[in-house]
């Protein structure tokens, strides 16, 4: 067991102190992982909250985590100390089912383990990004590449592979019409990589107020859904549309912008449900689908796709203490795009 | 122009009678049929009461139109005097969209022209399937094959293309498990195809009154939705569930039964909005969807594959004066499985 300094909520809705949490001992197959940067995802707040229902606390959250090994168990094979990695939204699953043997760790049929606010398999609870280190089986730790610098390669390993996912998934590339419903930290992501995916990308945000910095980070057209002009104009327009937007969304009103066959995908969702009439889907054979995170390989193939094409999130890096004041800033949409903690700092 | 005996709703929720109508001369491309059976469909039923919105009276429903070809236009090349042809949903299109092109004439971007209750490009109001005779543009006449009854092969043009056409799109088949929500009209068209198409087939219907009938026609499963347990046994065991329901669903429960990547398409919705919650589609990467009839060459497809298979609806023949009466056993679900109108008692 090894003592290390953290940000942690003691309860729900309290904010976050530094505290010490224990780490396990290094295992067979584990790597001790120098976090160097962790951040701040929308979720990492709805978890603090219980917004997505009950909780485990003390929590330390964070999922996008991106350090250097320190230490590697005996049977460790894929990486050695020194090298530079990053972990995600989960640290184990059964390994068992079909989902976990196609790569699909994070539809794990048996329940994957989610990096914080988990049980790991030990049945102990799990803790995340927000701490000095964290140790982890080797097969949910993937490799930052070279040329991708730690800091905006944490926000990948969850806005980057949550959108890469559905973009690969859903075949945007060259010829393809994809929307981003939503410029935060999901949407930027999305707006990069469909861009280098060869994609046709456009922006609905509310407003235009970010409209220079979603051209500048690759969309070719940007559009406010607040002007009820734009869902006349853009009817029928989209092959697919990335919601990631955790408001409820007018579902119709989305769908009637695709083109026949074309999906509209949810990586953000509210917790209330939301009203849909069902002939939105059936005129033009529409998919309204979601998707979560993406499996380790997956998550890899993203990595290395952002390092051949130089992408990486755009971030504010701050120092642990500020992290209670960036949660308020992250609620009010005032970021561009992501909250990284320099974990240094804690 | 010829005067044709028919039977025509003259406003809307009115009862049908027996009426006159004109079909135009036939022209270059037209062929001009005999009809001898005419399916009931629900969405006759829809439409006469005005459940889907304004419509156009007097009204002649019929969109399930098997007949034999009476006299061809100059320029008609596809069919001669004689032949066994079938009419479905829709006698037009614009030709010219990109999905027109496709042979997704369903899904026309420029809306194509319904068997009744539409506005021809003619400018005229269309008549359907209750009716001696009618006058088709060629490209929107299908063939029926040589050993497909027309009685069983009527139902076919609408309640068989708008159940195979997702089954192929969903790829249904060997090593797939399909489940089917409703044994109606539709459902039962869905079970039989399904069965044919190599899938293991789940009938999911309120009760077990119909069971006997699900595994004749196919099934190799029956479940009654009103046990709960149903939807706990079955959760995760669905590639493709396909709703014939016109009934709001709880959708959530039934995305449950999906496997990861699984779809729940409609090809019946109920009128009123229904509640989603859409983390029923991200967890698993669910797809929620929808799907209209098939196009002109998918129902030649879907004919000749029923032909292969010796597959036509069940039905029970009925004289034209029993048509109202027929809607209230529609509406009653006392029907296995489609009402036909012989239209020689017209």
């Amino acid at each position: 067991m090894t003592t290390v300094a953290a940000y942690a909520a003691p309860a729900a809705k309290a904010p976050l102190e530094r505290t010490t949490i224990e780490r396990r001992a290094v295992r067979e197959h584990d790597v001790l992982i120098d976090i160097k940067y962790a951040g701040i995802c929308h979720s990492d707040i709805h978890q603090v909250r219980e917004g997505w229902g009950e909780a485990i606390f003390p929590m330390v959250p964070g999922h996008e985590i991106a350090g250097v090994v320190s230490e590697v168990g005996p049977g460790v094979t894929k990486f050695a100390v020194g090298d530079r990695v990053g972990v995600g939204c989960m640290v184990d699953s059964c390994r068992e089912c079909d989902n976990c043997r196609a790569g699909l760790e994070q539809y794990c049929t048996n329940g994957n383990v989610m990096t914080y606010n988990g049980v790991g398999r030990d049945g102990q609870p799990t803790h995340g990004g927000y701490s000095e280190k964290i140790v982890v089986d080797e097969n949910y730790v993937v490799r930052v590449p070279d040329g991708l610098a730690l800091d905006v390669a944490a926000p990948l390993l969850c806005a980057g592979i949550t959108t890469y996912s559905p973009l690969r998934h859903w075949q945007a590339g060259p010829g393809k019409r994809v929307a981003v419903v939503g410029l935060g930290g999901l949407g930027h992501m999305a707006v990069k990589l469909a861009h280098a995916l060869g994609a046709e990308v456009t922006v609905l945000s509310q407003s235009l107020r970010k409209r220079e910095d979603g051209l500048r980070l690759g969309a070719d057209h940007y559009h406010a859904t607040s002007d009820a002009t734009t869902f006349q104009k853009l009817a029928g327009t989209f092959d697919l549309i990335i919601s990631t937007v955790s408001a409820p969304l007018d579902l119709g009103a989305y769908l009637s912008l695709l083109k026949t066959d074309g999906a509209l995908v949810n990586v953000g969702a509210p917790e209330e449900p939301v009203s849909l009439n069902l002939f939105s889907v059936i005129g033009g054979r529409k998919t309204l689908a979601g998707s979560s995170i993406g499996g380790i390989r997956e998550t890899q193939e993203m990595l290395d796709f952002c390092a051949a094409h130089g992408i990486g999130a755009e971030i504010e890096v701050i120092r642990a203490e500020q992290v209670n004041e960036a949660y308020e800033r992250v609620l009010a949409s005032d970021v561009r795009y992501r909250f990284v903690i320099d974990t240094s700092t804690i």
